[in-house]
C-alpha cells in the first residue's frame, strides 16, 4: 500500500520540534539559581542563539563546541545548537587544555562557545589545538546572560530523529576518548523508556546537580522539554543546597551519584517531604549500606545502569522492587534489551559475563573512529564491557564496571588514560593505576610505578607533571614504586592486584 | 556507516514484545468487576489463547474477530491475538447480524471468537455472512474465564511496530463502515503521547466504562500494559458503580464520554478524592455548562478530540490551560500535527477549516477500501471531515464533528448509513436523519422521510424494519414524513434543516 509506506516514512523519521511546541508556554522550563525562564523565554534565547550561530557563518551539521558551566548559558546554548541543525561537543571544563583540543580537532569542531569563566581556558585550548591542526575554530564569548537581540532568530519545525544531537566524549580502556555520536531519537527514546519507569508528572521539577557536559546532566535539559517539565540546575554540587531544593522547591525528581547521596543523607536533618517522588542514582553501584540507609529512611531511590553509549539509563530498579531487589540495577527500560555475553556466547541468568546491549537509546557509533565502532558495536549490539548478570525476572546486576573503570565523584576515570600518561614521563618505565576508596568521592586513583634505573621517585614532581596534562580528577592521589608491576602469563596488567602496594 | 544503518535497523521497526517485558510483575494489569490478573496471570492467559489460536491453525497475520463485552475475556483476547501475531477484529456488541456480517467479510476474518452471552448473534452473524461468502469463519466460544491449558502457550518476543494490531471499523458519511488498520505503532505513539501530556505514573489505574471494542476502550488496554499500570474495566457504564470505584479504588485516570460525566457528576455525593488525577473527556466535544461546572466544583477534566483513525486522542486540553482555554480541545499531543484545510489551502489561525492530520498515531489506511484511502488520506495527512480551527497558541477548537456525525451515548451515529438503510423499504423514497438533543444520550437521531404516492407512515413499523438491520442506538427514535426534503441547488441533502420538523 503506497499510503501506508509515505505515511511510515513521514512519522518515523521525524517529529515536531520539541521546543517550538512549548514555545508558547509560560510554563518554567529552567530554574538555576534563583532565575527562571519560562518555555517561551528559552525558545526566544534558543532562538537567537541559533540566529548568532548562522550570522557567524555556522551551518547546519557544523560542530559547535561548549566550555561553560553556567545552567542558563548552557541550556540556551544546547537549545540554540538545536535549533541552528548544529551538533553539539559540550566540554568537560576540568579537563586540561591537551585534553580539550584533542576532543576538538577528534570532532572536526567549526566554533567554540565559551563564557567569560572559561575564556582562558578556550585560549589555552586553542593554542593547544593548533599544534594538532592548521586552522583555529571560530571563538564566541558568550556576554553572561545577554543574547544579540539584533539579529534575525532561526528556529527549526521538525526535528530528524536519526540526526546527531551532541558528540559526547566517554574515555574508554584504549586511553584515548571517544566521541559517542548521541542522536535525537536516543534522547526521544530515552525519555519515553525513563517515563515508563519513573512516571512522569506535567507539574515534574527534575533537579540535577550533575555536570550538563555529561549525559546524566544534559539528559534531563532534554527530557524536560519533550515532557514540557521543568529543569531545575546547579551550578555544582553542594548537599545542603540540594537538600534545601528538595525541601523548598518542590523537587520531584533528582540525579545524583551515590557519592552525592551519601552527602546528602548525612546533612540532612529532617524527612525529605513527598513531592520527591524519586532520587536517580546513576554513576556507577551504589553501595550496600547507602541503600540500605534509603529504604530505612524511606528516601525514595532508584539506582540506574546507565553509560554515555546509551544516552544515560539502560536500567532502572523501579520504586516498588526496592527492596525485593536491593543491589539490582532493576530490569531494562521498556525499549532496551540486555544479553549477558560469556566467553562461548550468551548465558543463562545468575551467570556473569560482559553486560551487551541493544535498542532506540543506544548511540550508533563513535565519531570518526571505525575501529572503536568495530569493537564495541558487533552485530547490532552495543559491548559495555561491563561485568554483570541477570537473574531469573530480568533483573540486571552491575558487577564490575568496565575494566577497572574508577568512578571519582561521577567522572570516569580511566586508568589507560593515566597510565599513558605517566608513561610520556622520562623516568617511569611502567605503571599501572587503580582506584581506592575515598570517603567524598567514592574512589580516587592512585599509580604503582616502576621507574629506569637509577631514578628516584619525586611523587610530588610526577604528580604536577600529571596536572598539567589530566583534568585534576585524574591525577593519582598517591604514587608508589615497585620494582615489577603485576601481571599475567601473557603480560596484561592485572589492576586488582594494585592495592597490595598501599 | 554500515552499522549506524544497521542498528537504525533493528530498533526503529520493532520493540520488546510489552507484554513479555511485564510478565514475572505481580503488579496488577487489569482490575474487572471485583477480578483481578496480575501480569502473570494475564501473560499465561494471553499465551494459553494464543496456543489455542494456533491449534486451530490461526496463522501470523490471520483475522481474528471477537463478539464479547466480558472484560477479562476481551483483554485475555485481545492479548493473546498479539502473541500469534493475529490480527484483532473487535466486533460491537450493539450491531444487528447483518452489519456485523458486512465487517466480517469485508476484515477477510479467519476465526469468530466469542463468549456464552453472544452465542445466538455470532450464529445470527455467520448465517448472514453466507450470504455474502462461501465458506464460513470458525467459530470459537469461549469458556467463562476459563482458558484451555492443555494446549502450549505461544509468546511473542518483538513486536514489528509496523504490524496491524487490529482492525476497527467506524463508519462514515458514506455509509458503509471502513475497517480503520491501527497498528502496534499507533499504540506505542499513542500512549507515549498520552503519557506526557496527561502524565503516567507507576501505580496508574485507568478506569474504563467505555466498550472495549472502540478505540477509547482498547486504547487503555494497550496503554495499561505499555505502561505496565493497571487497567479497570467496567461491564457497561453505571454512574453509581463509576463514582464508587473513584471514590473507593483509587482511581487515577478515567476515560469516559461527556453524556456519562453529566450522569456521575448528577449522581456524585460527595468530591472526588485526590486519586483522581484526571478524566479523559472523548467522544465529541462537552458542553460549554458541563465544563464550567467541573471547574466550579474542581472536578479534574480533559476534553480530548480524536478518532478511530487517530487511535484516540488527537489533541488534550492539560489540567493548566482548563480555565484559560475552556472549550478547546488543547493542543495537538507531542508527536501529532494538526492543521486547518480551507478551500484554497491551510488557513491561519481562528479560521474555520476541515481538520487534518499527520502523525504516529494515524492509522495508515482501511483494509480493503483503496476509494476511501484515497479520499481520506492525500500527501501524507489525513481528512478528519471535521470542522474546526486553531488559535493563536496551536489550541484546537472543533465546531462539527464531521459533516452531520451524531453522537450517541458515545456511539458514532453516522446518518448516511439510517438514511441507506430506510430507502430500502419499499414505502419510503427520500429519507433524511439528524441528531436531536437528548438529555441522556447527549443526541438521538430522527428521521424526515417522504413516501411513495398513496403510502401512509407506519412509524413502528418502519422502526422495526431498522432494528433489525441496525444497532438499536442507531434507530431513528422518531421518524415524520414530509413532501420534501430540504435540498441545496445542486440537490444535496441539506440535514440541520431538518429539525424544522419536529
Amino acid at each position: 500500500m503506497a499510503i501506508e509506506a509515505m505515511l511510515a516514512h513521514a512519522v518515523d523519521q521525524r517529529v515536531p520540534d520539541w521546543l517550538d511546541r512549548q514555545r508558547i508556554s509560560n510554563k518554567l522550563a529552567i530554574e538555576f539559581q534563583g532565575k527562571q525562564w519560562t518555555y517561551r523565554q528559552l525558545y526566544e534565547r534558543a532562538g537567537l542563539f541559533a540566529g548568532t550561530l548562522k550570522s557567524l557563518g555556522i551551518m547546519p551539521g557544523d560542530r559547535i563546541a561548549l566550555l561553560a558551566r553556567h545552567g542558563l548559558v548552557f541550556a540556551a546554548t544546547v537549545h540554540g545548537v538545536i535549533q541552528r541543525e548544529g551538533i553539539l561537543v559540550p566540554l568537560n571544563t576540568r579537563l586540561q587544555p591537551v585534553e580539550l583540543a584533542f576532543q576538538l580537532h577528534d570532532a572536526r569542531v567549526s566554533i567554540l562557545v565559551f563564557d567569560s569563566a572559561h575564556r582562558e581556558l578556550a585560549m589555552q585550548t586553542t593554542k593547544a589545538l593548533m599544534e594538532l591542526q592548521d586552522a583555529p575554530p571560530l571563538h564566541l564569548e558568550l556576554n553572561g546572560e545577554r543574547w544579540d537581540d539584533q539579529v534575525t532568530p532561526v528556529y527549526r519545525e521538525y526535528i530528524d530523529l536519526k540526526a546527531t544531537q551532541c558528540i559526547m566524549y566517554t574515555s574508554g580502556t584504549t586511553g584515548l576518548p571517544k566521541g559517542a555520536l548521541i542522536s535525537f531519537g536516543n534522547h526521544l527514546w530515552g525519555a519515553l523508556g525513563s517515563a515508563i519507569r519513573l512516571g512522569v508528572q506535567p507539574n515534574d521539577r527534575w533537579l540535577t546537580p550533575l555536570p550538563l557536559f555529561h549525559v546524566g546532566g544534559q539528559s534531563v535539559l532534554l527530557r524536560s522539554v519533550i515532557y514540557g517539565t521543568t529543569a531545575m540546575i546547579h551550578a555544582s554540587f553542594d548537599p545542603v543546597e540540594v537538600n534545601r531544593a528538595i525541601d523548598e522547591d518542590g523537587v520531584t525528581l533528582l540525579s545524583v551519584v551515590p557519592a552525592m547521596l551519601t552527602q546528602m543523607l548525612r546533612a540532612k536533618t529532617k524527612a525529605y517531604p513527598t513531592t520527591l517522588r524519586n532520587i536517580l542514582l546513576g554513576g556507577g553501584p551504589a553501595a550496600r549500606s547507602l541503600l540500605e540507609v534509603c529504604v530505612k529512611e524511606n528516601v525514595p531511590v532508584s539506582q540506574s545502569y546507565g553509560l554515555t553509549e546509551s544516552n544515560s539509563q539502560v536500567a532502572t530498579l523501579g520504586l516498588e522492587d526496592s527492596l525485593r531487589k536491593l543491589g539490582s540495577a532493576g530490569q531494562p527500560l521498556a525499549f532496551t534489551e540486555v544479553r549477558i555475553m560469556g566467553k562461548d556466547g550468551l548465558v543463562p541468568s545468575y551467570q556473569e559475563g560482559e553486560i551487551i546491549l541493544r535498542g532506540p537509546t543506544i548511540v550508533s557509533g563513535y565519531a570518526h573512529n571505525p575501529k572503536a565502532n568495530e569493537q564495541a558495536f558487533r552485530d547490532g549490539w552495543f559491548y559495555t564491557g561491563d561485568i554483570g548478570y541477570v537473574d531469573d525476572e530480568g533483573y540486571l546486576f552491575v558487577l564490575d564496571r568496565r575494566a577497572d573503570l574508577i568512578i571519582s565523584g561521577g567522572e570516569n576515570v580511566y586508568p589507560a588514560e593515566i597510565e599513558a600518561t605517566l608513561l610520556t614521563h622520562e623516568d617511569v618505565v611502567e605503571a599501572g593505576v587503580a582506584g581506592m576508596a575515598d570517603e567524598r568521592f567514592g574512589q580516587i586513583p592512585f599509580a604503582v610505578v616502576t621507574l629506569r634505573a637509577g631514578a628516584t621517585l619525586n611523587q610530588e614532581a610526577l604528580e604536577e607533571y600529571c596536572r598539567q596534562r589530566l583534568a585534576g580528577y585524574k591525577v593519582p592521589k598517591r604514587i608508589v614504586t615497585a620494582d615489577a608491576l603485576p601481571r599475567n602469563a601473557s603480560g596484561k596488567l592485572l589492576r586488582r592486584e594494585l592495592h597490595s602496594w598501599l
